[in-house]
């Protein structure tokens, strides 16, 4: 396997992708290959070579070079067009070319959706293609959440996909043996939600290839019921931002406790290697980036504010999407039948 | 002032509304009616004055009788009909009569809402009342989220009369001199969201009456940017759901980490004030409950599961609410042009 990472993407680009995939490299089955300017790349792998005093660069570790680069404030589409020589559209021609088997980056979400489409292009069948991040479940499990921002407004029938490409990722990659899927809903009664959530759970108690749990409310998407939680991108968005913003608020708000005084300051000294215990089963980041299914090849979408401790689960997260066949499986399920019931709505 | 509340509804009740209540009649300005079951409310009401030693009932606590309850499994349109003589229904009637200047019930949402558009009714020019908790934020300051479940369909106007409703709250009672209303979005830029967020965001940024931030992410929500985060049912009730069971969730976490081994347990032992502290500033029940804006009257929805200290906390809202000429402030905002420029969509 041959993962692609653009170097150049990302808050910490690109001294902690490098760093993530230097300190990785040995842990992987697959070689990598960093796109991106390769002057800046190469002086910064053989620093981080350095600093651990290791004279030879793994051969598995090699160059692509970009010499352009896509940031967040280009328009996603513009970029795709006009920006050819930049690390993540390199990365897109040689993943569409079969130069890599997986495609990871940290930059632009708007560009690395609009590339995997326009230029890696879609799975035949596959309507639109979602964005779904693994979220920490109580247990530890983790679930999907699909769609969490690719798409702003979806029809039943891309919900019914998701839930479909899910449960296929969710078996092959996590190797759960019988993914259940979630509609999220504002009410876990049948005949609760939107016009959208409403067909769409008409859809999936229809859909024979879906193993289906029914709605699932906002408070339950963390108990394990589930393994996959299916929504449009819009609500998604929402719903993923607002974990987000609440994980960050928690640990403000438990840091300004512990350090309140000396003496709970000594406290949080002696607690500390249980709240990191704490802290690691609540990130997310450890579950590694938001693949983008739906897409002809693999691609995963690292945090923009990624450090090389995510770069790292990222790029093990990929190595797995890559090798268990997920393109493949669902090619299968999405069958021409399927396409035909599916594509009048 | 009187606050009537509604002693039988809720999953603790009549016992936790009624200690509730007697813990806190002395601390309010306000009287209270407990309605329900006589025979059962004076019972409980001696057994816990009795408990206290205090011979004498407070006379600013009386009992209005019902004999009937409305339940979580009534169909709440069915409910509010049928169950004339019910604790809810009784409280809606002594609400629009004016025996009473504010509502609390604890019982079934749905009836809660039909029963106060069917029989207190709308603010003339309201389209859609809503519902709305207090929530946390990093400062302790706390933001409305409006609307967080009464709508699952919206149209725009909704969308901005929740806006100019949320304001007056948040000026009359929580004594914010200036309040700022963000929507809730998929990205903080200008063109961002579904349909109804970009015509929502045209209509707030040209209303004068409202003080409008812009677009605002999930993850920003805790951090004091806004005061009122505007959205619709749907949306507004998966972010508040997501955030419960993500609260839920982590006081799980927390607890397993710091009861892991017998030092961790002595640890959190001596560090559970602090704790204490940080669940107190992350709960949103200290805010009181949900405010049902757009009706005639002042009605509070006390949380379902809510213990005695929940029913304290919101008999000090609804006093609040009550005494701060919401209704009145809302009518005026909502003048007939207001009222002739939204109609129409």
């Amino acid at each position: 396997m041959k993962i692609l990472i653009d170097a150049m993407g990302g808050d910490n680009s690109p001294d902690e992708i490098i760093k993530g995939c230097v300190q990785t490299i040995d842990e992987l089955e697959s070689e990598i290959i960093l796109i991106g300017d390769e002057k800046i790349i190469n002086e910064k792998v053989r620093e981080f070579y350095e600093k651990e005093n290791i004279t030879e660069v793994n051969s598995k570790l090699s160059i692509k070079n970009a010499s352009e680069v896509i940031s967040n404030h280009d328009s996603p589409t513009e970029a795709i067009k006009r920006k050819k020589d930049s690390s993540m559209v390199v990365g897109f021609k040689m993943l569409k070319e079969g130069e890599g088997d997986v495609l990871i980056s940290a930059g632009s979400t708007g560009a690395f959706m609009v590339g995997g489409l326009l230029l890696v292009g879609r799975i035949k069948g596959i309507d639109r293609p979602a964005l779904c991040p693994i979220l920490p479940s109580h247990s530890g499990k983790g679930f999907m959440l699909i769609d969490s921002g690719a798409n702003t407004n979806c029809r039943p029938m891309n919900l019914v996909q998701f839930a479909q490409m899910g449960e296929v990722y969710m078996k092959n990659v996590m190797h759960v043996e019988n993914p259940v899927v979630g509609l999220l809903n504002n009410g876990a009664e049948e005949g609760k939600g939107n016009e959208l959530a409403k067909e769409t759970f008409t859809r999936l108690s229809e859909n024979e290839t879906v193993n289906f749990y029914g709605n699932i409310e906002g408070r339950e998407i963390f108990d394990d019921l589930v393994d996959v939680v299916v929504t449009d991108g819009f609500t998604g968005n929402i719903a993923l931002k607002t974990i987000e913003g609440m994980g960050s608020m928690i640990t403000k708000l438990l840091k300004e406790e512990l350090m309140r005084t000396p003496w709970s300051k000594f406290l949080a000294m002696l607690i500390k290697p249980y709240l990191k215990n704490f802290k690691k089963r609540m990130d997310y980041s450890e579950y590694g980036g938001a693949l983008l299914l739906g897409i002809k090849k693999p691609m995963v979408k690292c945090h923009g504010s990624a450090n090389a401790k995510i770069v790292k689960f990222t790029l093990h997260q990929a190595e797995n999407f890559a090798k268990n066949n997920v393109v493949e499986s669902i090619e299968k399920i999405i069958s021409k039948e399927d396409m035909k019931k599916n594509i009048d709505n």
